[in-house]
């Protein structure tokens, strides 16, 4: 038996530096902690938000995250394994309430006892507000019995919620709305369906983002891909629906805002035919793009809630896919590669591509100069209640004139048109984004704007869109897009279901 | 260096044994678990709720949880220490979504691996159904600064919120309620002094009860008693100020709904004089002993709120206490040996004591006949729509007649008049609750009955009464309990912060 009795006492310093280690938390000592955790890829600390696996990672975490929040050690539980090895298990007490748990395995090394592996729990806030604005159990109930029932929604926080205001990302706004005498029409629809609302999630600042930064209220956190960005607009629903806080997640796409969170996050996603599901008491951003979406964790139920929200489809089943070698050069290889294999069967073709630049760059100012037209009139005296990255682009926006976004609207309209000939009544496999979701460090701009030369193919065109989940080979998702023709929405999802089984 | 090189390969039967817990854990097969334990007192498992000690208790928890939530290992870190010894952290993917994060260190015994400590992490749910119906970030904002900014209330499902309905903790209430146009008064005083409402919390339905096990939305947990019962009916809301999911818990005291929660949680609470703080807005239950209440987590936030819910006192400070063993020796000894300490320096007393079990019943009895009058005309075709122990109640109140409810009331009156004559200008010290939090399988009702005969006493004299939070020998939270003359509620906020300090 090698029990480990309590009365065995630490061995040598041990104790010592377990409260030198507490110290430098509650100080946020970055060399004392740096030289408290053992060297090396293998050391381990993980929390609600993920594992990190190596020193360096573990370093870099403790220099973004601004210190530990301040608690007391209440009670200390030892196992001494040998003179060079102890567990050391903590129940602290937070100064906000609550109580936590650290586990620490300690090891002697030549440089003194070092943490070889923590494993850190804290009392969970009532509602994780970088996912959430408002949550219920429900917060709304079904209205009816269907095929959704059992199912609960997160709710874009840019669609009406009966007796709730909304937001779109923005406090200013929030402050200034009356509360919805009625839900969106499509929430509506899901509840009647027998779906819940769970609750009303975080958006990008009137989802004029692809990342999920928002600057008031944080980063929705990413299961799948650990300290990584959440991807946006739709990033509280997405986040929570990763979670398991949700079964759906409700969106819009834009210009990506439902593709780029699926395809960070690892979920299926649909961004809809433009103008085929109805957006009445959904906030605007940009109306000759805008599309209902919405995200679930199985292709199933993606294509269960297509059943309730989208018309039957008049053509046949989708099945001939193209994939355009060209389009996938525009991703990072990782996500190539999985565009490559799902793609397998695919014809492949290669698409005059030199307009792109200029397709993508029209899409943009056609966008900005709507959103401006949108939300001008109300932001122009209201700018400094957005973060940076939005900021920027209502401002760039509020330059555009008529005759720019006239002949952008050009470019638009032929742009989709020809995407419309090329993709024919096949399916357009390509990237859901060009990258792996980023680190919050990386250049985000540079990361939207090789996203949106792939997500604008679908937004031109009003094509349906489904994002499929795959995983690169370091383990991170990635999604694969599928782009049909107008109005084949059910056709996609079932081609989806039939891809995933 | 001792440092664990991932390449040192883990000891023979330790893959195995990993495998076979989770088997084990995925099947609810507890005679395995208990066997992949390791036996005695040192054996530690901690997860949100709490950390257990000793194999005994970890068996005793396994045995009522019903099983862990469905999941599959995504990774495995082993850290090696000797032939004998391992450290094992498990990434987990939940069935339902999100991730986990498992901590392990195995240790070889004479009969096979065991795990010697555990640490369980999984993935938040999107609110704690125990403790809240609804959360907002925030559910309402302040109306104005003041004294109470940056603090957040969990409101009782008992008062009325503008835009929400009031659930009294009964589903079938909730399904029939109507959105209330505007908020109970109490909850408008503190919006107006700087308080936003973080959420509506759980109650025991319609306040008829001190346990706070609702049966339809389960028991709050206790973060400082892990494992035992919340107290109620201010169950969610002092469970969120003692997790500090917020700050100030607002709620109810008709028979100890207040006392009892702040006693068994370690809070500060506050039963306010009869009828000195409005109720309108609140759902009753017996409105000759209804009072409003509020629990925090330090005595000056509760002396802060009484600034703003309670008229100034005409009287001075009080400071003159009085403790009669009598009273003390109806708690169970450890509590009576905080209240001893506390009363150390209070005059002792003994009070002629016989009527008081007649007196506790006569409150129950016109506490049930009021209660019945309030709810009876809904309850009477609904009486399944409640959990055992509250049908239990309302149908034994159900059969009190007039002629006896008229005794019950007399009776009331005359222990209210010498009660308040016995307590005169000074503060009676007694135990806030018969015993510490009761773990859920004990005899709860003679645990109420026994609580009763304590807190009925300000109840009978519509006095106010404070909570202090001790500690016992044991280490468990009891509270002792302050009663002053009537409207002297603020002189004795005054005291408890000065008994505090």
């Amino acid at each position: 038996m090698s029990q480990l009795p309590p009365e065995k006492s630490p061995p040598d310093g041990l104790v010592e530096a377990f409260w030198e280690y507490e110290r430098a938390l509650m100080d946020n000592d970055l060399p004392a902690l740096d030289r408290l955790f053992a060297p090396g890829p293998t050391t381990l600390r993980g929390d609600a938000d993920g594992l990190l696996v190596g020193h360096d990672l573990i370093s870099a975490f403790r220099g973004t995250r601004g210190g530990a929040p301040a608690r007391r050690i209440l009670q200390t539980h030892v196992q001494v394994v040998d003179a060079e090895h102890a567990l050391v298990v903590a129940v602290t007490e937070l100064e906000r309430g609550g109580r936590g748990q650290q586990t620490q395995l300690w090891a002697r090394t030549a440089d003194g006892w070092a943490v070889t592996a923590a494993h850190e729990s804290v009392p969970a806030p009532a509602l994780d507000t970088r996912i959430w604005r408002v949550v219920g159990d429900p917060l709304l109930p079904p209205t009816a019995r269907g095929v959704l029932d059992g199912e609960s929604v997160a709710v874009k926080d840019l669609y009406a919620v009966a007796g709730q205001r909304v937001g779109a990302g923005n406090p200013a706004w929030l402050a200034e709305a009356h509360v919805e005498p009625r839900s969106a029409t499509v929430v509506e629809a899901l509840l009647d369906a027998g779906a819940s609302v769970r609750g009303i999630a975080r958006t990008d600042e009137f989802a004029y983002s692809l990342a999920g930064t928002n600057a008031h209220t944080g980063t929705p956190p990413n299961p799948r891909a650990p300290h990584r960005i959440s991807g946006g607009s739709t990033s509280g629903s997405a986040s929570a629906v990763s979670l398991g806080q949700a079964t759906i997640g409700l969106g819009t796409d834009t210009g990506g805002s439902i593709r780029v969170p699926a395809s960070y996050q690892g979920l299926y996603g649909i961004r809809t035919t433009h103008g085929l599901v109805s957006t009445y008491g959904v906030l605007p951003l940009a109306r000759s793009f805008d599309a209902v979406g919405w995200l679930t964790r199985d292709a199933a139920l993606l294509a269960r809630v297509g059943d309730v929200l989208l018309p039957p489809s008049a053509a046949g089943p989708v099945h001939d896919l193209v994939t355009v070698p060209g389009l996938n050069a525009l991703a990072q290889p990782d996500v190539a590669a999985v565009v490559d294999e799902l793609a397998g069967g695919a014809t492949r073709e290669s698409w005059e591509l030199s307009a792109l630049p200029i397709w993508s760059s029209a899409f943009q100012v056609l966008q900005a100069w709507e959103a401006w037209r949108e939300r001008g009139p109300w932001l122009t005296t209201r700018l400094d209640t957005l973060g940076a990255d939005v900021r920027g682009r209502f401002e760039a926006a509020a330059l555009i004139d008529d005759e720019r976004a006239g002949a952008a609207a050009r470019v638009v309209d032929d742009a989709g048109r020809r995407i419309g000939e090329l993709i024919g009544d096949r399916v357009l496999v390509l990237p859901s984004a060009s990258s792996v979701a980023p680190t919050p460090g990386e250049g985000l701009q540079a990361v939207r704007d090789a996203t949106m030369s792939l997500t604008c193919l679908a937004g031109l065109g009003g094509l349906p869109a489904v994002s499929i989940p795959r995983t690169t080979a370091d383990g991170l998702p990635a999604g694969v897009c599928l782009v049909a023709a107008s109005g084949r929405d059910r056709d996609l999802l079932a081609l989806a279901v039939e891809l995933s089984s």
